[in-house]
């Protein structure tokens, strides 16, 4: 098979972690006989560096004829302390999520065997834990109506959803739901909040169509604790887009591997793949940066976007052993032990794929 | 000294830890010399039951009338599973916050050294903890404009702030934060709001009226990682209503030591002392829930309310020691060790003042 592939690094580590999960796509490719397209284009800091804005309708024109995006990383400490600066980082995320209708961010937690030592959990609250995020990533209180009114003395921001916008993404829920072990959980405010209540009875009444799906309702400060006390209860949950922020960044450190966690956004034109760590800063241009959460999100563009399920079990499986074997960055070296350059993990693991 | 203290039982196991926490007041006051007059007024499912609403005009006169509120907990299995139900506890609850202008919610959350192990959280990770939230509770998306559009496809919920909103929280943050370690944590996510932005800005402001307190800006993303990775970096965290449900929720359960946690919510005219555990409905009427939570928020009544430091010290130095005797509920007897019912932590608190 041949693909076209849109290779979004950005800023930060961007660059070195997609670096090292295109060497290892390219090997798989190799290996399976596919042949892979690389098309680099500029997002975040250093497209507002570059030409002014951080998506620039040639990146996004990138995008939309790419069968996938992989994503680095975006955001610079430049615009860390003034999030009213005219033109940030972030609105690249935002446009380009919107502009290539990224419904639906998919947000694995699962642990490693090995790095469960690592969780701030105890063991035995972490073991087992194997859940899924459903974010919806292009309506809410992100999108809505917002502004200032009396001189600027009051805000506002508003939440919308319409129940198609609701639909399509809890038939994701429930599809991967059955996939797995059939458990949804909707995460809302039904409580408090209108949005919720059309969440929750948009859900509620799709439930038929799925007969062999459980689906429970849980409000979402129950979740920001039942995730921390029994995070192996959940199977796949669903949520709005600002709760689906807050959870996500709760479930993942969690597990103890969030350096390793990959993260898919799928929707109407193509689909994107991108590690859930941020850009690191602090470590740009070092050789320091773990690539794993890189390389395992382009074992799930194989796996979903390409439907190539052997070539992303091919890659996991290699992650697995350079992680066994001790072949990692200094976040996951113990302490006597030998901490791999960024680029080193990567050609071990071409060399054992 | 001379108090009036409206007393909300409320539902399921409310009236249970509030009786013990009468008798440890009453005890108190009577070693000290004060004078308390309980006026008991209905609020939740049992008013909904009573009059057909959950915070009756009676009972808000009361309320109003009162030098300081206790209140057990509110909420009935009965309304559970319809979060769309014409009249719903929960009501009450946002209600009673309105009218009585209950603006800030104090949340502490610390550590019993004696309790460590009970958290998820390992040991190393817990140690040392000791924040408090300050919920702004009467404004933000709870109470903006919500409906319907669209035939009822379209659904949305305003989040409003106005700048005399953020600073009079704000300023109780600074003001907490100037008689513990100083420090204060503003949590927004002031790269998507608006309501953020003017969060952000109107703290910035204030930031040169207290220049010894120092002042970090956090997304509330962030925070919720950094609650469980190293929830004893935070001192004062100030946020707004919707963040402060889940943030304080999620701090909740990583002590260890929920069921002893107090809470309090100030405001203009009155201020309110309350458990944060539910009513737990499985639990009512079998005299087992655990009654500290109230009684320790009796003890933060005692010192808030009515300026009283020794009463309150007094409370809590005999609440350590029933913790220490292992004189206590069944959630936190050990293994092999005796439960004692709720009435029986009551009397011996009484016994050992
Ligand atoms: C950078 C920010 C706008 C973004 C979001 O809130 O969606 C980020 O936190 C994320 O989760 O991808
Ligand atoms: C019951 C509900 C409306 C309430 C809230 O969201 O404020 C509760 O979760 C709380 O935190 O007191």
């Amino acid at each position: 098979m041949k693909f076209n592939i849109a290779l979004l690094a950005g800023d930060g580590i961007g660059p070195e972690v997609i670096n090292e999960a295109v060497k290892v796509s390219d090997a798989i490719a190799k290996k399976f006989n596919h042949e892979i397209n690389w098309t680099p284009a500029l997002t975040g800091a250093c497209a507002i560096d570059a030409v002014g804005v951080p998506y620039p309708d040639e990146t996004h024109e990138i995008c939309m004829a790419a069968d996938a995006v992989l994503f680095g990383a975006i955001g610079h400490p430049k615009y860390d302390n003034d999030p009213s600066a005219p033109v940030r980082p972030e609105q690249g995320l935002l446009l380009m999520r919107k502009k290539l209708g990224l419904f639906a961010n998919v947000r694995p937690t699962f642990t490693f065997p090995s790095l469960i030592d690592n969780s701030p959990l105890k063991r035995e609250r972490i073991e087992g834990t194997d859940l899924v995020f459903l974010r919806e990533l292009t309506g809410g209180i992100y999108f809505g109506e917002k502004g200032r009114k009396d001189d600027g003395e009051t805000a506002f921001d508003t939440c919308t959803y319409t129940r198609p916008e609701v639909q399509r993404l809890a038939k994701k829920g429930f599809e991967l739901a059955m996939t797995r072990t059939k458990k949804l959980c909707c995460v809302d405010k039904a409580n408090v909040m209108e949005t919720s209540r059309l969440w929750r009875e948009t859900v509620q009444a799709m439930e038929k169509d799925y007969p062999e799906v459980t689906v429970s309702y849980e409000f979402v400060d129950a979740v920001a604790m039942r995730l921390v006390q029994w995070p192996n209860s959940y199977d796949v949950l669903i949520t709005e887009n600002l709760f689906g922020d807050i959870l996500t960044d709760e479930a993942s450190v969690i597990s103890g591997s969030m350096g390793l966690m990959p993260s898919a956004s799928v929707g109407e034109h193509t689909s994107l793949y991108e590690p859930i760590h941020g850009s690191y800063p602090q470590a740009t241009g070092l050789n320091i940066a773990n690539p794993l959460a890189t390389v395992l999100s382009a074992a799930m563009m194989f796996e979903d976007a390409f439907g190539l399920k052997e070539e992303a079990e091919a890659i996991r499986a290699v992650v697995n052993k350079s992680l066994e074997q001790g072949i990692v960055t200094e976040d996951l070296a113990g302490k006597d032990a030998k901490a791999y350059k960024t680029s080193e993990v990567g050609d071990w693991l071409v060399a054992n794929l």
